[in-house]
C-alpha cells in the first residue's frame, strides 16, 4: 500500500484517469493539479491548482505521457489553466521526491539535474515499451484493416525492425495469417525471426523485397523506407510508419509514387487509453513500492 | 480457361468487380448489366442493358451478393437504372444456364424452380461461408478495437457458437493474446475448443458466464443473448453480434441497461471487398469449370 | 455424484485406472474385475472375479478400450486370469444397465442388441475422438522427433485427412514451426485449412505433392498413400500412418523403396495414459449423470 | 562460392558432415582429418592424417562442436586415431587463417592468442544460440513427452529464463497447449513474456510457483531449482534441466524427495544432427566469405 505517501498528478488525458485510479486504491493522498473539469471523482484526491500544492509535501509528482514543453508548460485535457513546472517549485520538494514523465525532454533533464531530483522517463524503460508495443499493434491492425480493400490474412507484410515494437507486430500478424516478412540488421534478430516461423532479410537488402508486399509495416527510427525502396512497390502497397517522428518513410515520394503512407503516431493513447494507462500504473506503483522507505513523507 | 462462354454479370457492388476481373482474365465473353457509371474497362467485357442481351446465348448469369429482392429487382451501385429479373427472360436462357447469387430467397427459388435452371446460392456453401469467415473476423477485430478503450490482449472474450465463423472468430481472438471462452451446445464443439486451448461451456449456461466478460461476440442465429444473459454483464462489455439479422441479443435489454451492443451485418463486403469478390470469383471459376462439357455454348 | 451407483470394472490398462480413480471419487460403489495384480487400492471398490459378482445390482459395465474380442473374452494386464463376457450374464443385468466399451465389435453390437441392453462404443463418439486426438498428435510428434535427423520446424510436412484427428495434427505441426499442407477432399476442408494458415490441395492431387514433402502424417482409414505417391517422394521422407490398421499406406512398396512408413497405432495410451484415461472418464462420468434418474437402482 | 580456398576439418560427428557437405558444395578445397572410417565421399575433399596436411596452405581450420581439450586433443567419431592441434601447427598456417570452434576453452584460447590467429567460438554467438535453441526445444518437447503420462496439452509448465533457449521453449510449449509460466529477473523479459500472451513471475519468487506445476523447464545457468524449490512440487512434477552442466538444479535433493529430474545437455546434436550441423555450416559459410578477399590463399 502506498498509505501515507503524498503525489502530485499534473494533467494528461485518459491515461492519466488510470493512474490516478490506481494510486488512490493504493490509499496514496493525491493532489491533482489541473483536472477541474474533470466531474470523476477519486477517493484520496483533491483538485487544486498548482500554487495551492504546498511542494515539500511530495513524494512524487506525475507528468502526463508527452512529459512539458520546451518552457516546462504541462498539457491536459480536463482544464483550460496553464500548468507550468518551474526550478523553483521542483526545488521545493524534499529531495527524495520522484519526477515521472511519459517522454523526456532537454528542459526535464536540465531542471531534474539542476535540482538533484531523479528524473523517471518511463518510455525509456523496455518493460514499458514492449507493454506498450501491445497497444500500439492493435492500433496497427485497425489502421491496416481500415485502409486496404483486402484481408490481413494471406497478405505479404513486411515488418522493418525486430526491436521492442517490432517483434510484437510481427508476431501479431503472422498470427492474423499473413506472410510476414521481417527485416533487420542483426543476425540474432533474424535467427529470432526465423525460430518465429518468418521470412527475413537483411535490412540492407530491403529494396529487393519491396516489390513483392502489400503492407509495409516500419518501426525503425531512420529512414529506411526511401524514394528506391518505395519505387518498386506496387501501386496498392500501403506503407504504416510506427516510428517517431518524421517516421523512417520518404513520405514525400511515395505521395508522388501514389503510394499510400501514413505516419502513426501515438497509438496506444488512441486506441486503447485504459490500457495505456493501466501500464503506467502499474510501472509507477512498482517503483513508488520500490522508493518507499528509502525517504518519503510517509 | 472459360474461353467461349459467355456470361452475364447483373449489378452489385465492388466484390463484382473481383468476379468480372477474374472471369475476363479467364477469357470469359462477358455481358455487363448495371455498370454505366463504371469508368474502368476489362477486356472481352460489354456493358449493356437487360434489354440488349440475348438471353439464349448465355451460360450464366451472376447476381450480386444479396441476390434480388421479391419482385426480382437486382442491386446496383454502379448505375441508376432498375435491374429486373422475371421468369420470362429466364425462359429465354438455355437449360443449361447457371444461375449464381450470393444469398437466395424465395423469388430466386420459384423462378428458377419453375423455369428448371440450376441456381447456386454461393453463401450456402461451406466453403464460402469459411472463407468468408476470414473477412469477417478482421471486420470483427475492427470493432472491438474501435468500440472499446482497452485492447483485445488479455481482454476476456466470450464467442458464442462454434461453427464456420465462430472458429474462425474464436482461433483469431485467441491468437491477439485475448482470454477466449467459447459457448457451444454440441459436445463435439467444446471438445474442439478444448484442444485449441481454449476455455469452454455449455450454451446453456450462459449466463453463468457473463459477469465476467470484456466482448461477446455471437455467432448464433437464436436469441441466446438475452436480457438474464445481459443483466449479468459488467457496464464496460461490448457485445459484437454476427448472426444475421436481426441477430442473437435482445437489443432492446442491452440499450436499457446501458451496455453496447451492436449489430454487425455484412462485414466481409465493407472491410475487404478485393477478398471477398475473390473468394467469389474462386469458386464461381471452379464452378464453371466443372460444368463446362457438361452443356454450353462454348 | 454417483452415490449409490454400482458398476462393474473389467480388465485394462492404466486408463483404466483413471476410470476407477474418478467413478471412486465421485462415490460409485465398484466392483473390479482382472484387477487382482494392482496393488493400489480405491475407496469403494472391491476386487473381485467375475463370478463374484452379482449382474442384478449393476447400473453399469465398463469394458476397456479395446472392448471383447470375438468369443467376449476382455484383456487385462492387470490379472492372469480370463475374463469372458457372455449373453447369459448380460442378460441377468438389470434393462437399465449401460455398457460401456473404447471400441466396439460385432460380439458387442450382437450380445448387446439381443439383451436389449444400451451399448455406448466412446470412440465413435466425436467429442471423444477430438479429445483423444490430442495425445496421439503429440506421439506423432515424438516420432516425429524420434525418426528424422532434422526438425520439425521448417521442414515440409504433409498431413493427409483433415477430420479430428487431422485437423489437430495441422494445427500442431504448424504451430512448432513446420510448413504444412494439407490434402482433403471436402471443399470446406481445404477453405478450414485455408483459414488456419496452411496450404492445401486436393487429396486427388496427393501424387503432385509428394516429390517436395519430408514428413507426411496420414489421417486417413483408405488406401491413399500409394505405391505411386510413395514413388516420388525423397529418400528421407518419413510416413506416419495414424489410420486405423492397416492403414493408408502401401507399407511393402515403401519398404521396397527404402522409405521409412510406420503404422502408429493406439499413440493415447503409450504416450498419455493418464490423460487418455481421464478424456474416458470424462465422458462416463457425464453419460452416467444424464442417465441417472432415468432408472437406476440408486 | 569458396572456390580457391583450402579448409581443413578436424574430426566431430553427424553434424560435421553437413558443414563438409556445404563447403564442398560452395567449391572449398577439403582436407578431412579424422574421418577415415567414414565410407561417404565429397567432391573436392581428401581424407588425410594431421601430419599429411600443410598448414601454410590452409585458410581456415574447423574444429568440431566440443573444440579440444585441455591438452588440444580433438573428439571425432569417424576415426580411432588422436588427433591433436598444437601451438606449433598453429603458428604453420598463414596469419589470416581462421579457427572455428564450437564452443571454446582456455587451451583454444590461450594457443590462439599466442599465435594471433582468430578463434571463432560458434555457440558463442547470438544468431547461433537461437537457431539452436529450435532443435533444442524439439528435444525438450520428446523428453517431456517420453517421461510424463500427461498430454503436454493442458499441463502446467514453468520456464526459468527467458534468454535465447529460454523464450524458444516458451513460446513452444505454450502454441503446444501448455499452461506456461515464465519466471525471470528482468522486468523487460517479464514484458516479453505478457506480450506473448504467457503468465510471469519474478524468479526471486519462484518457490511460490512450484507448488502447481507439473513440469519445470530450467534455462538459466545457475542454481535457481533449489531444495526449497522442490520441496514444493507435486510428487509427478518433471524437471527437464537444459543449463550446461551442473545445471541449475540441486538434483541431489530431487533424487531424494523422489521428483524426477533430467540434466539434457547437447540436445541440437542427438534429436536433430543435421538442422544443427545445416546451423554451423551456414554460419561458417557466411564468414568466410565476409572474410574472403581480406586475405586469403584464394
Ligand atoms: N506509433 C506508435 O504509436 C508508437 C508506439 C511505440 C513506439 N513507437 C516508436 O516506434 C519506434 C520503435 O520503437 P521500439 O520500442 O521498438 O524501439 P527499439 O526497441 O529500439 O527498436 C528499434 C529497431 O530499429 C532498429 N534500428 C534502429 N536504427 C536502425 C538503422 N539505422 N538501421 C536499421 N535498423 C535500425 C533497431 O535495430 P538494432 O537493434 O540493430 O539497433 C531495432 O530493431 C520508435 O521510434 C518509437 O518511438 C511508436
Ligand atoms: N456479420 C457478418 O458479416 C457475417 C458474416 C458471415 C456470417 N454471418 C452470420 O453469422 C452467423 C453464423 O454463420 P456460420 O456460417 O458460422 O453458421 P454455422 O456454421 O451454421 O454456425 C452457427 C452456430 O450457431 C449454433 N447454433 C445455431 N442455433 C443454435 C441454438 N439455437 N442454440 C445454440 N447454438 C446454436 C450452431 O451450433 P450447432 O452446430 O449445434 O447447430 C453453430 O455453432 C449466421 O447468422 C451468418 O449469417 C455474418
Ligand atoms: N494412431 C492413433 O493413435 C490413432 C488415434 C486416433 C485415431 N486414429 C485413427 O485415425 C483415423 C482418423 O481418425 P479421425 O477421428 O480423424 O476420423 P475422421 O474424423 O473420420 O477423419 C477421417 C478423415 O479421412 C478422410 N477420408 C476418409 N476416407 C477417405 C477417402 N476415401 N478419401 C479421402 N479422404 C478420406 C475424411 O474425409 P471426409 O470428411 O471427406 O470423409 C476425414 O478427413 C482413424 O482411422 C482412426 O481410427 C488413430
Ligand atoms: N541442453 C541443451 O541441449 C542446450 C542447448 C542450448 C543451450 N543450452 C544451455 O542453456 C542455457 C541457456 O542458454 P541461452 O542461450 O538461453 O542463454 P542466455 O540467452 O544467456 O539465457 C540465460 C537466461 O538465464 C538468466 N539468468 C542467468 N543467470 C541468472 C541468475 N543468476 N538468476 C536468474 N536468471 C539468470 C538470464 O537472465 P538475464 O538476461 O537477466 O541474465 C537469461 O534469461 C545455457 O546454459 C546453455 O549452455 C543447453
Amino acid at each position: 500500500m502506498l498509505t501515507g505517501y503524498t503525489i502530485a498528478i499534473l494533467g494528461g488525458d485518459a491515461r492519466q484517469l488510470e493512474v490516478i485510479r490506481r494510486l488512490s486504491e493504493w490509499d496514496a493522498n493525491l493532489f491533482l493539479i489541473g483536472f477541474d473539469q474533470l466531474d470523476h471523482g477519486f477517493t484520496g484526491a483533491k483538485q487544486v491548482e498548482m500554487d495551492e500544492v504546498e511542494p515539500s509535501v511530495l513524494d512524487a509528482v506525475i507528468l502526463p505521457v508527452p512529459g512539458a514543453n520546451a518552457e516546462g508548460d504541462v498539457d491536459t485535457i480536463f482544464s483550460n489553466k496553464l500548468i507550468r513546472l518551474t526550478k523553483e517549485w521542483i526545488e521545493k520538494t524534499p529531495e527524495h521526491c520522484l519526477f515521472f514523465t511519459g517522454i523526456t525532454n532537454q528542459f526535464l533533464i536540465d531542471v531534474t539535474t539542476e535540482t538533484k531530483r531523479k528524473l523517471v522517463p518511463l518510455f525509456d524503460r523496455d518493460d514499458v515499451a514492449i507493454y506498450n508495443s501491445v497497444p500500439t499493434v492493435e492500433g496497427t491492425i485497425m489502421m491496416a484493416i481500415q485502409h486496404t480493400d483486402f484481408t490481413i490474412h494471406s497478405s505479404k507484410v513486411v515488418v522493418l525492425g525486430l526491436g521492442r515494437v517490432g517483434m510484437s507486430v510481427a508476431r501479431t500478424f503472422a498470427s492474423l495469417g499473413a506472410n510476414v516478412k521481417v527485416g533487420a540488421r542483426k543476425t540474432e534478430d533474424l535467427a529470432r525471426a526465423f525460430e518465429m516461423g518468418l521470412e527475413t532479410f537483411s535490412i540492407h537488402d530491403l529494396k529487393d523485397h519491396s516489390h513483392d508486399c502489400e503492407i509495409v509495416i516500419n518501426t525503425i527510427p531512420a529512414q529506411v523506407v526511401t524514394a528506391s525502396v518505395i519505387q518498386n512497390m506496387p501501386n496498392r502497397t500501403l506503407i504504416i510508419d510506427l516510428a517517431s517522428k518524421p517516421g523512417g518513410t520518404d513520405f514525400r515520394y511515395a505521395e508522388k509514387r501514389g503510394i499510400k503512407a501514413l505516419l502513426a503516431p501515438g497509438l496506444p493513447g488512441i486506441v486503447a487509453p485504459k490500457t495505456a494507462g493501466n501500464i503506467l500504473a502499474n510501472v509507477i506503483t512498482q517503483i513508488l513500492l520500490e522508493h518507499l522507505g528509502e525517504g518519503s513523507n510517509a
